[in-house]
């Protein structure tokens, strides 16, 4: 699947009035640490907290018209749950969200926020699917995948289309990587609208799927979901696949104390809050950081929401 | 006392190659939130993650040539402990920090990468200036107190220097008040270069020193310390008092409960590390959005150190 600037751009367009642009923050620190100039792309200041919002809001505009009445499904017990319910809500599109029933809590309430129609299933992705069919044909709704979805992975196309118009002289882009919508959209950006900046994916070592699957050149799945990054547990998808094949040249994976690690970096020092999954990619920036020296670096923080119930005062 | 643009100017010139111009933020969901538009100055991006470093910065730049060798001395807990131990080492000046004995270890940490002249004292006032006296006297040190002082005043200015540069059409500026050295700062910035712009103090009512000084005219002492907002626990001083007074007609008060819900707003909504002191301007405004409907708010973020060790992953 190939996508032009002009694809792009109209869907820029279309969500421009929708979407944060979000700020790109610098930080001394970071780029002292790192040795290279740094460019902290900040999703987690996105309506929701995160960048699937951009996805959510591009895939409920291009919903086919008959269903717009009854509605959209999908399943995901984190920030596309929060985004599409949002999305749906200000088009005013009916929203069901099938949700493992082991969510946290203070993720189902922001779903709860926006919809009612929260459908509980199983915490495995058996579950998750076969719940999301029974209701998706029992109401005739139209299934909107969190990541695998060509209106989604331009959603997120838009976040580093503007990283790279407020900085033109990148010369890569960090992405993490989980179900690989994210790090699509970033490719078909980048690889539209610059001429050198090359793609780095991120992941998790304990949930390689990707890393294992650019070498073996098929998709291959995870064997556990043991990750703090709770944003990329997920497989790769088919439609995402491809383009990272012909786009993302290297995955650097990093450690669970690597992204603990990282993710006490920028919320002691650098007062970001984002989630584990942002703190991926800075995790294999710092790590392999000798690579990198005196590059200008792009970084997409995808996310900013974890709990705080934990904190004391 | 009286400081003229040009003073500021000045200061402002000297140090701002020492000093991060931090970002204005704008949030839509506070925007919704309190019915106004407000303009978050995140001075928690600062470097030491508050306000305190421009203080401290101005301060090492102006002592006496005589001290340049002996070096400065402070005491404080937190913010301007950390904030003079790095501007020292930064300008190359011996720097000593007396600091109380229950001082959290995660604070004394960060002076510690610094400093190693920290002497501990009692936790409370009256051994902190003792024991500062008595090192002051053997060493021959030069004393820069954390909020009292015109230097720490003028090199506070600069930062609502740079929001009224930035968005100039404010009609208001939030500054918390603590020992007033920020609120006395931001007065003389905004009175020597806007031309309608107000000041508005916000203070816990737990220790609205301020609050009853400017009902009094005359410095009054808080009989507590115990307010979440460590940073504000302390009283005005005798510089910073004329001047608040002169600028400062209005201080809100806020409960501790107002500002540990709007300090849980700044983290889960906003995404931005902040410590309480820093909230307790948010809290001012929601609690009193109905007088500010429609205006343009500036609003002092002055530090983001709150200790994550309680965050469990």
């Amino acid at each position: 699947m190939n996508f032009s600037q002009q694809n792009i751009s109209d869907v820029r367009n279309d969500i421009s009035k929708y979407v944060i642009r979000t700020p790109v923050l610098r930080f001394d620190f970071i780029d002292s640490l790192c040795g290279c100039n740094v460019f902290f792309k900040c999703e987690n200041f996105q309506y929701t907290g995160s960048f699937k919002y951009r996805a959510a809001i591009n895939a409920i505009k291009n919903i086919p018209p008959q269903f717009k009445n009854r509605g959209v499904i999908t399943h995901s017990s984190g920030n596309f749950a929060h985004a599409l319910s949002k999305a749906s809500k200000e088009l005013n599109i009916p929203c069901h969200i099938v949700m493992p029933s082991n969510t946290p809590k203070f993720k189902k309430s922001a779903v709860q926020y926006y919809t009612k129609d929260i459908i509980e299933c199983e915490p495995n992705l058996k579950s998750r699917e076969l719940t999301t069919s029974k209701i998706l044909n029992e109401k005739r709704l139209y299934f909107i995948h969190p990541s695998n979805n060509m209106d989604v992975i331009l959603g997120n196309s838009t976040c580093a289309l503007e990283l790279i118009e407020d900085y033109q002289n990148l010369d890569y882009v960090f992405s993490p990587i989980g179900g690989g919508g994210l790090i699509a959209g970033t490719a078909i950006a980048i690889k539209n609208f610059t001429n050198n900046c090359k793609i780095i994916g991120a992941e998790p070592s304990n949930v390689d799927d990707a890393y294992r699957s650019l070498i073996s050149g098929k998709i291959e799945t995870n064997r556990t979901t043991d990750t703090v990054a709770d944003g990329l547990r997920t497989n790769l998808g088919t439609i995402n696949f491809p383009i990272i094949q012909q786009h993302v040249k290297e995955i650097l994976l990093v450690s669970e104390k690597e992204i603990i690690e990282s993710l006490n970096i920028i919320l002691n020092n650098l007062k970001l809050v984002v989630e584990p999954s942002s703190s991926v990619v800075l995790a294999a920036l710092i790590k392999n950081k000798s690579k990198f020296k005196n590059k200008n670096i792009g970084l997409i923080m995808c996310g900013g929401n974890i709990d705080f119930d934990n904190l004391k005062f």
